[in-house]
């Protein structure tokens, strides 16, 4: 292909770093950071497919075929794929949200050309065959089984289900039990096939990268997979309607109670995003916040707790989440929600919000200080269209003031809640009547 | 203090970096890498106390003072140690394990002087209220309770309390509910005096750090502590009799069994955890190694297993350890049996021993490749009294051969083993036929 038909956009600032990005003719993205003086190379293939877009008898296909991905290609067995990469040091792995599916892998600078050539043969090579399908299907259900054995994931799915839309965001990335049995190689071929194509594909690397050089290699995988329409799964982007129940129970016999008080919350574009981003951190954001202070610090009466909003392009939640011994429940959560009634009335003071952005400001920069956060918040930035450097993210933050806090934290804080709750013991009606 | 009484080590070789190392009058050791890229500070206080020295009715002392020493300080209130850190965005945390406890922060490079004196502030001049004492029993109580309810977590005290010395390396890090609910806070201060003192420290830092200026932060400290004598407790090297069970189970009612195959493994600085660790990675270290590819490549019966060594100063164990639908556990004990034996006949191929090499060499590279995990070697390494560089230890590794593994894997794996096994169902009297 005629290399001038690529379109380099010009140099970002960001943090610093060398961004560099290009649409190869392909339509493949490619976007790419050099920190001089790192020794590593990390990339990782963003594919834009994840649950959201499963029809609920497709529900699961995107994290299964990531899984089948790794089963063999036309040049190498399914063993030869790791190995390739581990034989040299490095780590390979992969990642299935419910908005994108990551390939990515960590190398020394010197082994670059391997991690490439490993990942993009994955992508467009894969052999799926019949017997490696079956396979890679009682490994999942296996992995279903393990989710539900981990009361932080099960009670998330719990307030997921609930308040984000389904079929779509509210669906489970790993699908069901159901849908996974019903799964045939041909629906996950042609999930693949539909899905994986340059159009839908951003390459992101960072560390000890040449840009010039990966654009060639890449260059050379010229177009795969047969795009199409995407079918027709309703985006809806409100939550479900409110006649859902407040109280999300499920009763299993671990020691300690896990619980999520979720209310609907932000998209990731939202502006709103900012104030409530800093809400989150005065709220319940490391150990310093008003509930870590008032139920661990003071009281004792939990390992820990912490608030933050979970955000999609199409939808979102906000929650205050811990883990506590099942009688000390309904006591957190009257502490709980007199310090949100107090926030929704009287807003947060100048140094709380001070405290909080140092705060942001502190953390945004120590997460992004190894290529790997760098590799990921590129690949996931573009394949969303966010056009923003992280320092205007952080300047937005800034401009901030308590008055728009205070008057987000009286609209968020006070929109119906749900509660997940899993541990041993019954909720009682009295918990029920507590959360809103 | 006179400054010409400071004894400054020479400059080691260390993965090209540059490290310092100082050991104050006050016996206090100070040992830094400064990362002249890095735009962050990392610290950590690593005191030489744990688990491994407390006699039964201490048993989780160590970890009771790391937790109360965040609870205020004569400086400083409790919560005030936290937003310290946090309001300027960085992290501050702590950990115990069975030999050392370690209080740690990662700041910009600005704030180090603040991290270091919050963390000196906690080691020296923590008031170790009683209400704090009372608050923080009850979220030890809780932490108990969470660690019943990750089945990886009882396993391996499962296999842990089986294979290595009560009282001792096979007792919990956390105590036990009896202890816990039993210290009293004289106790605690008598614990925190008596092992938090100059000589018992090492600080290590890593960064954007300034070892002169490090080092005169510290030696403003002085003396603090008051030493005694270790409490004779028996640290017997050797395992128990052989006259335990092989099965330990707990009947749980989880989805999924976790199990753990282990034996009597090396110590921290036998010479043989070198041919040992490239056999672990060889058995099962990563994506490509022989027990994944047999049991979850080839026969999907596991999301995953691995090998590996747990290794303390004075014992440690090899096992082999998996999560599976609770009617697969036999089936994979077989194929485990029989790996092993495999090994332990007929070694490890040349070709398999090349791949080990290259793949502890670059995870090595890579996992230094921030300031937190130099910080981490610099300061644990230190510690333990272990002079070596990565770069010698990595060119031991390479001086292994196959006839070398050949003869530790003889011996390793035909130690007798337990069996660790956490799930819904009642283990079978073949499962125990089949451990040995």
């Amino acid at each position: 292909m005629p290399r001038s038909a690529r379109m380099t956009k010009a140099v970002r600032p960001y943090l610093g770093g060398q961004v560099r990005r290009t649409v190869l003719p392909s339509g493949l993205r490619v976007v790419t950071e050099r920190m001089p003086h790192s020794r590593t190379f990390s990339v990782g293939f963003f594919v834009d497919v994840g649950s959201v877009r499963e029809s609920p008898n497709l529900n699961g296909a995107s994290h299964f075929l990531e899984h089948v991905l790794f089963k063999g290609t036309r040049r190498r067995r399914p063993e030869e794929i790791s190995a390739a990469i581990e034989s040299v040091g490095g780590d390979i792995n992969a990642y299935t949200t419910k908005e994108h599916t990551c390939f990515y892998a960590r190398v020394l600078g010197d082994d670059a050309d391997l991690a490439v050539d490993v990942l993009s043969d994955m992508i467009t090579s894969s052999q799926i065959l019949s017997r490696e399908v079956q396979a890679e299907r009682t490994v999942i259900l296996d992995e279903i089984a393990m989710h539900a054995d981990d009361p932080v994931e099960a009670v998330q799915e719990l307030v997921t289900s609930a308040l984000l839309p389904q079929p779509g965001l509210g669906s489970p990335v790993i699908g069901t039990e159901q849908s996974i049995a019903a799964l045939s190689r041909a629906q996950i071929v042609r999930h693949w096939q539909r899905n994986y194509h340059p159009g839908s594909i951003v390459v992101a690397a960072a560390g000890q990268v040449d840009h010039d050089h990966l654009v060639d290699l890449l260059d050379r995988l010229g177009d795969f997979g047969r795009p199409a329409r995407r079918p027709h799964v309703p985006l809806v982007s409100s939550g479900p309607g409110l006649d859902r129940l407040p109280l999300l129970s499920d009763r299993r016999p671990f020691e300690q109670a896990t619980v999520s008080l979720a209310f609907p919350g932000p998209k990731l574009f939202d502006q709103e995003r900012f104030p409530i981003g800093l809400l989150s951190v005065i709220i319940g954001g490391g150990m310093s916040s008003r509930l870590f202070v008032e139920v661990r610090e003071r009281r004792g009466l939990a390992y820990g707790i912490e608030a933050g909003e979970t955000s999609y392009s199409t939808g979102g939640l906000w929650s205050v989440d811990w883990q506590s011994s099942p009688d000390k429940v309904e006591e957190i959560l009257i502490l709980v929600r007199a310090e949100l009634e107090r926030v929704a009335e009287h807003g947060v003071t100048e140094q709380e919000l001070e405290r909080a952005k140092g705060q942001l400001r502190g953390q945004t920069v120590l997460s992004y200080e190894g290529p790997q956060s760098r590799m990921a918040r590129l690949g996931t930035a573009e394949l969303t269209g966010d056009n923003r450097t992280v320092s205007q993210i952080l300047d937005t933050y800034d401009h901030v003031d308590t008055a728009e806090i205070g008057r987000i934290a009286a609209t968020l804080l006070t929109r119906p809640a749900v509660l997940g709750l899993v541990g041993p013991k019954r909720p009682t009606k009295r918990l029920e009547k507590l959360i809103n």
